[in-house]
């Protein structure tokens, strides 16, 4: 086995960026893509990337590219970091310029991505296993081009393969980057532990008009008060519904911050979790409401997983609330937009048979 | 006719003390009644009500009470000033000491106001007209007791009674207090164009957190943006469905707000009319959740127009979900709370049979 393996992450962002550092510190050849020419070129400037926060220290990044076919040429991984609407266009991107032997993870990989991503690559004439991961490995801010602040590598990276039955072996090869991932019995279970969708909208629409007048203040502290709180633990008891009539593990939200190392115990609330958890501390609202707190986590969060519980018979009132109240602040139809089970061409499928097509990833129900 | 007539005003909040101001001003005796002791002994210390802002002044109050027996002693009209979910107790008490002369005027009368408080009357033996205006006489605020500044007279007051066969009597008497009123068909009409529902909770709702935190800001000028006004306005579009459902004049927001003498020409959008009219620029957000502006508007007004869409037939989603959302805010059940047409005792009645009941006060289908 060669010493220097090769690894792509597409999409230079907060998480991009911290992943390049631990990776090539950890002594990976890292190639860090973006589509951002400033991005780049901000980094080439340095040499490389500048973390600070937890982990202080500098690293060379191996090559540094805006095209995605350069980025993967001869890599054993690729890991894109992206918003989960990002997805779609870089499976069509790779598609046609894949090998077949690239082990795939969407860090984080949202709800259901992987799914998606793997429809696509199959659409585009290419058929491998995507894996997922439940969360960004890192908690970290994005200071400038190059220069990254890193106030937490996650402790527990929940994550499993599509198909399912593939997630023994590449969780064997991606503990090798990440070795606190822990296996979980698919895609879907990965993805129902997204933490986004229940922690980030509720606080965006309670605070619309302070954030749309581009006011800054602290996310968490400032912006979650006792009623935010309540609203996103109602979503976190849905969501917790629907694992439990898939079968799953039940991870309460604050067993989750616990858990991922974002809070030092187990809260009894969500709300005392957001107020004393060190790590939500600094966080500051976005500066405006066209932001992926809304346009993520409701259209590929919220809305999936309403449809979810939508096909299993599970109620999900309030989510679908927060999707209402979310299209009617945007004036964006967040039920036409999102990522339903229906437009993955799983609309037919009942439990057992989604179970089943998450474990296989085949199904004579399913056309792609 | 004598010249010193005698009015009763139930309530000394914003409303009772600038009417009371008013009231006595022009020449009437005021009876002045409040549960609240201290502030009753406020004004007494005062020895009456000093007026600032647009009208400087003082006046004398005739006589300052907190029993209502005493204060409605040989009074021609009595107006209770009171928020909307205070009528019923209020009607209940006036009851066993209504001599059945008096002129009565809910000031305002919320939606439907004044037919809860005739059927609360009759329940108890009492059986009179009850009028009622959809706004405040006044843009008004209580400094502290016996102290008032007001800072505009409502050009408009729409104006009906319950049974409206008798508002164009009760016009004639209550123009003597104020000549500004303008009849309306009947009470439903009135109560549909209180603008309360449309105006206060969606502020409230998307600026709930830093109320929650008890943070000062202008309600209007900077609780009030794009978005807010966005759905403020379709939440005025479904009311002005149901005016039209029922044969009614259809007076838009920003009409109403020019009609009333709030905003100095009619502004094209909502948005406009908060921030450019002058009435509303120095008007605070209130200081907790547990405000009219959601426990009365939501309950007593959304509620009430989204039951009455319901029988109509015209859809009201956005209502639905400002109710929704704040129920899920408050932890309260605002849809078995509220008042709707069946708790009224009116769901029984098509669309015409509703109008004839509104103006005959009795139908076969009403059993009170």
């Amino acid at each position: 086995m060669v010493k220097t393996r090769r690894v792509a992450i597409i999409g230079a962002g907060n998480g991009g960026h911290a992943a390049a550092f631990e990776l090539a510190q950890k002594g990976f050849a890292v190639h860090l893509c973006d589509i951002d020419e400033k991005v780049i070129d901000g980094i080439r400037n340095l040499g490389g990337i500048q973390a600070t926060g937890r982990f202080e220290g500098f690293a060379k990044i191996a090559l540094l590219t805006t095209d995605i076919r350069e980025a993967i040429e001869g890599v054993e991984a690729i890991l894109p970091m992206v918003p989960r609407y990002a997805h779609r266009s870089i499976a069509q991107e790779l598609a046609s310029c894949l090998r077949g032997h690239e082990h795939l993870l969407l860090c984080p990989g949202s709800t259901l991505g992987e799914v998606e991503f793997a429809k696509t690559l199959r659409e585009n004439g290419r058929d491998q296993p995507v894996s997922t991961v439940a969360t960004l490995p890192y908690a970290c801010r994005l200071k400038e081009p190059g220069r990254v602040s890193i106030s937490l590598i996650t402790k527990t990276l929940l994550f499993a393969s599509f198909p399912a039955k593939d997630t023994e072996e590449e969780a064997r090869f991606f503990s090798a980057l990440f070795p606190t991932i822990s296996e979980m019995s698919n895609g879907l279970e990965v993805g129902l532990n997204n933490g986004n969708p229940v922690t980030h909208p509720v606080p965006t629409l309670l605070n619309a008009a302070r954030i749309e007048r581009g006011e800054r203040f602290l996310f968490y502290r400032e912006g979650v008060t006792a009623s935010v709180a309540r609203i996103n633990q109602k979503l976190d008891e849905e969501r917790m519904a629907l694992c439990r009539t898939l079968g799953f593990r039940t991870i309460s939200l604050t067993e989750r911050l616990f858990l991922t190392g974002y809070a030092d115990r187990i809260y009894e609330t969500p709300l005392e979790a957001y107020h004393r958890s060190e790590a939500f501390a600094p966080i500051l609202a976005p500066t405006n409401l066209h932001d992926r707190y809304l346009f993520e986590d409701v259209p590929y969060g919220l809305v999936t997983f309403a449809s979810i519980g939508e096909r299993l018979g599970v109620p999900t009132p309030t989510m679908r609330l927060i999707v209402n109240l979310a299209a009617e602040v945007t004036g964006v139809d967040f039920w036409k937009e999102g990522m339903t089970l229906s437009r993955l061409g799983l609309g037919g499928l009942d439990r057992f048979d989604l179970l089943r097509f998450m474990e296989e990833g085949r199904s004579p129900a399913v056309t792609w």
